[in-house]
């Protein structure tokens, strides 16, 4: 693979130019203070430099900005909310990209109940899809901390999971077409609706989750399900996660509508209760692990809170739980989801913490969870670590805290040592070192060490088969 | 991108002596009365030839057999059980391929109701992972006629749909991961199970209705769901197929057990009514318009014979169904689907037909359905135009039988100008010159013709980046 594109100076003033020229001046954007707040990522972790935000308002703009910038061989920075995890949107240190926004692209180009299929740009943010879709009696089922601010497009090129892959998979099962921009100023348009369609390779399937690096995505054509009518939430104690995963199991068996099934380890609850206002243990009794329980009813479905009494009724007569309870009212409901959302920030409360989005396969994962944990702790004392959320997915965000090993320079001098072995750890396992987040730039490097290099080969023949010139989101993933 | 590769003799020779002295004998099929079945498409459209049937055991085997053809320059066809529709697995006339069969590799490697995975290999028939799967209490709800001979792997390089895709989707969305060989000879191994793997391009949704031009599928892992329990049938007289489309959706809001909502013209029944012999009309009133309707139960669901009986109901207050009934028994519903599944054999039986496997947006197939068959008889007086099939995916096989024009050569001087036709309609429907069969030989040059021809652009840089030389099932496709 050739080497990383480097636009000059000049080059890149003179794609900015030309950008005003046929687009007007508001198309970029190249105030410092303006562009500031974008070049940095979320956590962050990861600073780049940028002459401009290139914002244009439309597909024909996005295409005719990649072709000049394909010409002058200026590199460019798709950005959506700016929300990743994996400094995938934060452009080069060196300033010699452009970034690409979104943002103006935000319009909701068609809804329709009839055929369960919304089009929206690629700029739309989550939680504005989301209102759409109940205008209209649907829901569109996939959600995440960031609902708020993250976009259509950044969802897409993450191939983003969440709370709710459970029952409706990841981003990539909810996509029933694309609009993107290729490296060469192709529109490739996707966004027919069509349910059966065998005319070769999919773009549409390639493009979710290159991470920005095989073009930009435009707009997406993505489905809906029927809005839900009601739905309960639950608090369980468990004695393991070993036994979480039973009791998926047995609710799986009983009931179709289960949406959420996130583990809670004791100490990241406690956590919670330390640093969180407001927060307050849903159980008296103590449990060392804990599950949170989602079950959803659309119309026609029983009523999810009897069928959670009914369910957990079981499990605590067989013993598979320990102790539940299933939130009273709403408010109650969204106290559960507060004390699962607010973990990783009672974490960095607590002191330095090490992140870990890691997936295996599911029934594997009760073990390795444990398995993995003891081995950090036992490698690193002194540290803590411990996996919560997406049980059912075989997912979690597996955390080592530095506990007794907190130092200042904890993360530099011992983060990269520590995360190698979890990493080895979930490779041996047959696992994903990027379960939900992505590569980006944090984990490009550990990703090219544990991926098989036959597979290293293949996606970066397809990287230089569309991208020759290395345009798109320089430095992420394997560019 | 390059000539098509064509090898020499010497090299064919070489190669099937090579694999003979690896693997043994028995690996390599020279005998001609063995190839001949093997040398033709289902259709007996498409004709080749090929020194040697290569029939490895194992996935090993698989990559050391390409990693050799790729050295000697010798192509490869991958072949499952060749029953494809467009001539994918059928040899060049040249002879200069060599077909790869994967038929050996039809072990079910493993199946788990819990996991509710199965893995299975490349040359496993249908009709025997759906029976595996009934042994553990689960099904693999996919199924079309071919069930009997057609393979996991022909299943999934041909992304193949069937009848049950309204609930369940097409193999795209039951595929949980591959194992393929790549055309360097690498071997893919996507068969982890993980739910959430976010670790750059997919390389499994990439060979997923490749028609193995970017490599040769050895496994795949599958996606199960519960047994059915239960299933009803009915046959309904409907006005239109708009009246169909509109008696769909108010099924869907009334239930989500429908797996199978067929679309049948009257010619087409009253063609098989006349030609395939024990079958009779199961409405004694007229319709212009008929829908078969399946649905199932699975455990907890309502009894779908209620379900339909009750929908029905009031489909025929409301005037949406002229007529329906309810098969009665097992036997009746068996006889419902015989109609629906003899209709391009009555349809032959009558005189030369041409078919066209299409696809518009749902909700816009029935007008496209009734212009197009109107189109295409004004245009060519005398010919008869219809669809049927499966409604609800906007996928009909829209056929074109000769009518009063039949003559000996009626397929040569007619079919490509109506073909033509068909598709330069369906094209400015926004739809697909193949829904479900794939561009196989037989729709390469339309493809060609009406894809953009940046779509054209990106398919073969992709080709050429992972098969430079051009090994993998030449002359198919793109290729």
């Amino acid at each position: 693979m050739a080497a990383r594109l480097r636009s000059n100076s000049s080059d890149r003033q003179r794609l900015i130019a030309a950008v005003r020229e046929r687009f007007g001046e508001s198309v970029a954007v190249t105030d410092p203070h303006d562009i500031a707040p974008w070049l940095n990522d979320w956590r962050d972790r990861y600073h780049g430099r940028s002459d401009a935000i290139l914002a244009p308002k439309a597909t024909d703009e996005v295409a005719a900005i990649v072709t000049m910038a394909g010409q002058l061989g200026v590199p460019l920075v798709p950005q959506g909310g700016n929300t990743g995890m994996v400094g995938g949107a934060t452009p080069p240190e060196d300033g010699s990209a452009l970034i690409l926004s979104l943002r103006r692209m935000n319009r909701l180009r068609s809804i329709s109940a009839d055929n369960n299929l919304a089009v929206a740009e690629a700029g739309m943010i989550l939680a504005n899809l989301h209102d759409e879709a109940g205008k209209v009696g649907r829901r569109f089922p996939l959600t995440l901390g960031a609902r708020g601010s993250c976009t259509i497009g950044g969802l897409i090129s993450t191939n983003a999971g969440g709370t709710q892959v459970l029952r409706f998979g990841t981003m990539r099962s909810l996509v029933a077409g694309i609009e993107a921009v290729l490296p060469d100023g192709t529109i490739h348009s996707g966004l027919s609706g069509l349910k059966k369609d065998n005319r070769g390779y999919s773009l549409d399937q390639l493009l979710i989750g290159a991470e920005g690096t095989l073009g930009i995505v435009t707009a997406a054509a993505l489905k809906l399900v029927p809005a839900a009518t009601a739905r309960a939430v639950a608090w369980v104690g468990v004695a393991s996660p070993q036994a979480a995963l039973k009791l998926l199991r047995s609710l799986d068996t009983g009931t179709r509508q289960i949406e959420g099934f996130e583990l809670v380890p004791a100490d990241s609850l406690a956590l919670v209760l330390k640093h969180v206002p407001g927060t307050r243990s849903p159980l008296e009794s103590d449990s060392r692990w804990h599950v949170l329980i989602e079950a959803t009813a659309h119309e026609g479905d029983e009523s999810p809170d009897k069928v959670l009494d009914a369910l957990l009724g079981q499990a605590l007569a067989s013993g598979l739980a320990a102790d539940a309870v299933v939130a009273a009212n709403e408010a109650q409901a969204e106290a559960f989801w507060k004390i699962r959302d607010s973990i990783s920030e009672a974490e960095r409360a607590e002191g330095p913490t090490l992140a870990h989005d890691i997936s295996v396969a599911v029934e594997t994962m009760p073990d390795f969870m444990v398995d993995a944990a003891a081995q950090v702790e036992r490698a690193f004392p002194g540290a803590i670590a411990s996996g919560f959320g997406h049980l059912g997915d075989g997912n979690v965000h597996f955390h080592v805290r530095a506990g007794t090993r907190t130092a200042p320079d904890w993360y530099d001098a011992e983060g990269p040592a520590i995360s190698r072995l979890v990493h080895d750890l979930v490779t041996a396992a047959g696992g994903s070192i990027s379960a939900e987040h992505g590569i980006g730039q944090m984990k490009r490097d550990e990703f090219k060490r544990l991926a098989p290099p036959g597979r290293i080969a293949a996606l970066r023949h397809i990287k230089q088969a569309l991208d020759p010139a290395g345009i798109m989101n320089p430095g992420k993933l394997i560019a």
